[in-house]
């Protein structure tokens, strides 16, 4: 089982569907905007998790289509808007919404795109009780998810943040929308109330660990080829994993630099590369690695309970890809 | 019966629900942010036209609350989001929530009311296929008024607006949500379809009533109260009723004046005055001033196939009073 394979034949399938979903609609101006980041391709890795944990449990991939679709367009709701908030200028390699469509009217195509996932889910052929069960899920994880991209923003101007208060921030911003798909994916599939709470406790793992990874990478890449990220996220004091592990940690000198470094919007390149160094020497990549790894084990624990299957082996392969993988 | 006693009264009885549903919440700052317009008072129409529309069927008012809810937190959620669009600084006598808590917080805080408000309806008691269908049409009103509001704002750098391209934009922006509130809030209230399609044409037509009278009254204020908002409204060349009746009737002198100052954002007040002054002179007014009344008329008429009530009464009341009202 090759996982790229399996994760492009699915994420094709979807891309088709999700395109037919997509068409039409005025002022054209406002449906273009509304189109240009879910059809700019992306990971998709949402609606492939919501088709894979219906296949778990032997459910008909085709009646989950609705709820992926709704995923990856709440998904990209969120995306717009943060990229406005964040003033990112770039998204999936093409420029961000607002900058291609403006800031007016990239709010408004953040918000249709909202209205357009709750659209897409009605087209749920399930019973009515659980189509209700289905969506409230889908609107209290829009919920987190906003007080998820409050937190991460309320972070970046506090001193000290904790582990445990980090967790609950990238649990809300990122790990609940995969907690969400696998759990919401396996229910329309018609899993039983043990398999859903364990594909539930997968895509929480998943999540966790992903983001967590996603971290660990920025930070583990070569000195030399730092990116332009690792440095605005220094310069803006972001609070990653690493960050709260070594703001704790961090004891004499190494403290001092930290102090006046991290979170100073006019740090030099060099005084970056210090804090950068730093996060290495006091341990704090190696321990958000490990975190990363146990989360990822714990997703794959999570999916013992479900019958042996392909979709069963695809689901530990993402587990392990999610901190494994290099970019 | 005295429409203002009759309307406070149930405006009354929906802010202690309304309070009530609004507590609580972390991110402390983020709830803070989505309470603030909904909290700040306000006029209250959405959800007291949907209490009204379910006595009209005599129906229980508190069966339609948690629609009642949705309906003033979705229209909220749309004016955070315009406020930031508009740059408009402040609402309901208080500063628009992105000039108290920043844009980035405003954004969310219009995303997490637009949430909330799906949240309420998912606590209406009705059958889950009845609460699908009066659900979907709450999704449907928000994607017309997101098509409404992009209208408004391409119309503003267009030359000429056909009276039908300016109804259908009026129609999406602000009637639909009159329309849904009416006709969802008779469905809750067990409406037969006859009187359901009964109070959405009354809910239709009132909305179009309301928002051309609202046009007028900007315009027939008396010169010397000129107020900033219509100087503002000229000089960006806003397509009211009376601006795009104006431009296709003017002619001669008349049509020159027009050219060179509507929409001309260097026009200095003696030139906007004189554009004002225009709007009278052709007419324009006063044929915006018919429209309102005739949809009015429409309004009231709709409301024959119900029973007599107080309920009726009310709204038959609420629609003289949409084109009779002085500000």
């Amino acid at each position: 089982m090759d996982l790229k394979i399996e994760l492009k034949k699915r994420a094709d399938f979807f891309n088709t569907q999700l395109e037919k979903f997509m068409q039409g609609g005025s002022p054209e101006t406002l449906y273009n905007a509304m189109r240009h980041l879910p059809l700019a391709d992306g990971k998709r890795l949402r609606p492939v998790i919501s088709m894979i944990s219906c296949e778990a449990v032997k459910g008909d991939v085709i009646k989950v289509m609705p709820l992926s679709i709704a995923c990856e367009l709440a998904h990209n709701f969120t995306l717009v808007h943060d990229d406005i908030m964040d003033k990112s200028k770039m998204r999936r390699g093409l420029p961000a919404v607002h900058i291609k469509y403006g800031e007016p009217t990239a709010i408004i195509a953040g918000d249709l795109l909202f209205a357009k996932a709750f659209e897409s889910m009605h087209k749920t052929t399930v019973d009515a009780n659980i189509f209700k069960n289905v969506e409230y899920g889908l609107i209290d994880c829009i919920r987190e998810i906003s007080e998820g991209q409050q937190l991460d923003m309320e972070f970046e101007k506090r001193k000290i943040v904790s582990e445990e208060e980090y967790l609950e921030m990238i649990r809300k911003k990122t790990a609940v929308f995969f907690q969400y798909a696998a759990e919401a994916g396996s229910i329309l599939g018609g899993a039983s109330s043990g398999q859903s709470n364990a594909l539930s406790q997968y895509g929480l793992n998943l999540g966790l660990g992903f983001q967590i990874w996603d971290d660990y990478l920025d930070i583990s890449s070569d000195l030399e080829t730092l990116g332009k990220d690792i440095g605005n996220d220094i310069r803006n004091g972001k609070k990653t994993l690493i960050a709260c592990h070594c703001l704790k940690n961090a004891a004499g000198e190494d403290k001092k630099i930290l102090d006046k470094i991290f979170g100073n919007l006019n740090a030099t390149d060099e005084q970056v590369k210090k804090v950068y160094s730093l996060f290495r020497k006091t341990g704090s990549a190696d321990y958000a690695k490990q975190k990363a790894i146990n989360f990822a084990n714990t997703a794959k624990k999570a999916l013992n309970v479900l019958p042996e299957s392909d979709a069963k082996q695809i689901l530990a392969s993402l587990a392990d890809y999610a901190i494994n993988r290099k970019k």
